[in-house]
């Protein structure tokens, strides 16, 4: 199922060692009203920083998409090769360097080679076609498995692809966010740019954003939405937030169930506290304790990790209420152990791949769901030796 | 050397399977100016409660401790337990029982056995001498080895004695902080209680604050310093709390590289902000990266992790300007690889147990040291099975 106005390509461009694919392009038919996120971290690559002020117009025609290189703290050398890789995808469009909008992943401190892309795009470009296959291969990095996912509201679609498995933190926001994930959406729904920008904004912050799989915010994270109208469906605020958190949703726990090194993606409901920015902080500080993390890896009930991560988050509640379940089996009540067969149930449900831990912490209406990895031995293994 | 004014005393209660020692007790000779600070986590074990009550007028006589359990998330019956077997302390000393201060580390979930505290402590009175060894091994967990420290000032002498080895992050507070660590500190010097509680805090801020193993801070941590004045010797404020930052220091240090599988211990030293809190968080958050301490177990001198933690602290600085070093070797200037021959020399300084990164951010006066493990899979094994 293609989305209308959008086509794709990819490369293998001699970026990554390996010879694989790791070059991408996203070309829409014309300039589109377009909505953009970015890391974050202070720290910040040259796409990144290319990207965001090209896309301040609201308007994008082209993506051009590497991996293998992040072009991160790389100076002006590397402002300068992100600029010459787009503007030649521009001159070859026959449209303003403005409207292609750059994308990397990979190893920091070390130059885009700008020739090598410039030498594959004519073979990209020849290649474009309706089909994301290939480009959602061309920009993985760590990652086992390509992430595409898509949904129909009516007669309009929306299609998301997206990569990342470590630096997997994502805090992308209107201005500046965290891991190195990539996340492109495209619709034939019709929506104007504003629209398309709070929507975006507000579904990142309940998917990408509330995804983590070891804490760490990339200096490359970005996700852009583009919207060509040629469903002719408009959608209205809500219609469009639901389809987007209904594509961004699934990409972020393919993320996680794709971690660097992961067993098991769990999904931490924080309950019954005030605000949502309060069960999300404390929602976040649990699914990024390393404590809790090694327990779900050795695949134990030890909900006193659990409770004692919650309390450190900064966020005030009687830990004589709090009632921890997981999988269903309530393993705390009134923050006691419940013992016995609940534990042994619950040690069950870790077993599985993917499972749900609720934590409830009040009478609050507020409550919050972050999705996260374990951390075992595969983790290390990927981290302690990435670049060499 | 022993500190006049204090006794120690260890036996093996059973608290512990594998019949090591797991309970301490510390005398002094008289109810003398006490200052203490605990765990900023919500969730406080039953000894943490009671001691910062008892311990709010400013005296204390006895520390009872034990290890193998930590008596949090215990309820009522915790609550009895601590208070069961600190007042058999107290009667078989004769004095009042707000004296004397628990403390406990271990389990957590499980009751205090009391029974086994009470059957113990006649043996552990008459144990009682100047010899502090038998009671630094008896409030082991996962430590490998005991950890104590000692200096003087002029005729007044510091002893300090510490465990700690996994959630490790401690974040104590005058009111509330993190990891179970537990540090007992005493003087001969004469210092009023004020002086002592100011002095303490702010020695801790600079020290066990400043130290991590996984992020994670307990719901047992707790310091307590007692100051005897047998010595004749008063102490001013800067004489103190440089005599306690003396003996705090090297316990930290030790408590990271004893960490839980850990094999480096690294001074992470952000300088160049503008105050000594932005220095501390930028330093913490690069102490606490996952990517950052698998770098380190991997011997992979990766400024570009290093730089993209700094990034995601939230405090301002340009990146363009940061300068990073490993053990002297400067990897990054003005933002950019320095490349070659330096970052030989750093992998090769990061095979030693112990070195030093520094980040110079900018021009400002204020500077901050952090000291952090790594993360390999030693960590995962300790912490994957831990309970069972």
């Amino acid at each position: 199922m293609s989305v209308s106005g959008f086509r794709f390509a990819a490369a293998a461009a001699g970026i990554k060692k390996s010879g694989a694919l790791d070059l991408g392009l996203l070309v829409a038919d014309d300039a589109y009203p377009t909505a953009a996120v970015f890391t974050r971290n202070l720290v910040r690559a040259a796409p990144v920083e290319v990207a965001e002020r090209r896309v301040a117009a609201g308007l994008g025609r082209a993506i051009l998409v590497n991996s293998g290189n992040a072009n991160a703290c790389t100076g002006r050398p590397g402002l300068e090769a992100t600029q010459e890789t787009t503007t030649a995808v521009a001159t070859a469009l026959g449209v303003d360097p403005d409207l292609v909008l750059p994308a990397s992943t990979g190893v920091i401190g070390q130059v885009l080679p700008s020739e090598k892309i410039i030498t594959a795009l004519p073979r990209l470009l020849e290649a474009l076609g309706p089909d994301e296959r290939g480009f959602a291969e061309a920009i993985l990095t760590t990652d086992r498995w390509a992430k595409v996912s898509r949904t129909e509201v009516g007669a309009a679609h929306v299609l998301g692809i997206c990569k990342g498995a470590g630096m997997i933190h994502p805090d992308l926001g209107p201005a500046p966010p965290h891991a190195t994930m990539l996340g492109f959406l495209v619709t034939d729904a019709k929506v104007d740019q504003p629209g398309l920008q709070k929507a975006l904004e507000r579904a990142v912050e309940l998917t990408f954003n509330a995804c983590s799989v070891d804490g760490d915010t990339s200096t490359n994270d970005t996700v852009i939405l583009m919207a060509s109208g040629r469903s002719g469906v408009a959608l209205d605020e809500t219609e469009l937030l639901e389809a987007l958190i209904d594509v961004c949703r699934p990409l972020a726990r393919e993320m996680v169930r794709d971690g660097e090194g992961a067993e098991h993606a769990v999904d931490i409901t924080v309950r019954g506290l005030k605000t949502e920015a309060d069960a999300r902080a404390v929602a976040e500080t649990v699914a990024t304790s390393p404590l809790v993390k090694t327990a779900f890896f050795g695949k134990d009930p030890n909900w006193g990790r659990l409770l004692a991560a919650a309390g450190r988050a900064g966020i005030p509640f009687d830990p004589q209420v709090a009632e921890i379940s997981i999988g269903g089996f309530t393993v705390c009540r009134a923050g006691l152990p419940v013992g016995g067969q609940s534990e042994v149930q619950a040690a069950q449900v870790m077993k599985g791949s993917d499972y749900t831990v609720v934590l409830s912490l009040g009478d609050g209406p507020a409550e919050f769901t972050y999705v996260t990895s374990d951390l075992g031995h595969g983790y290390i293994d990927v981290n302690a030796g990435y670049r060499s």
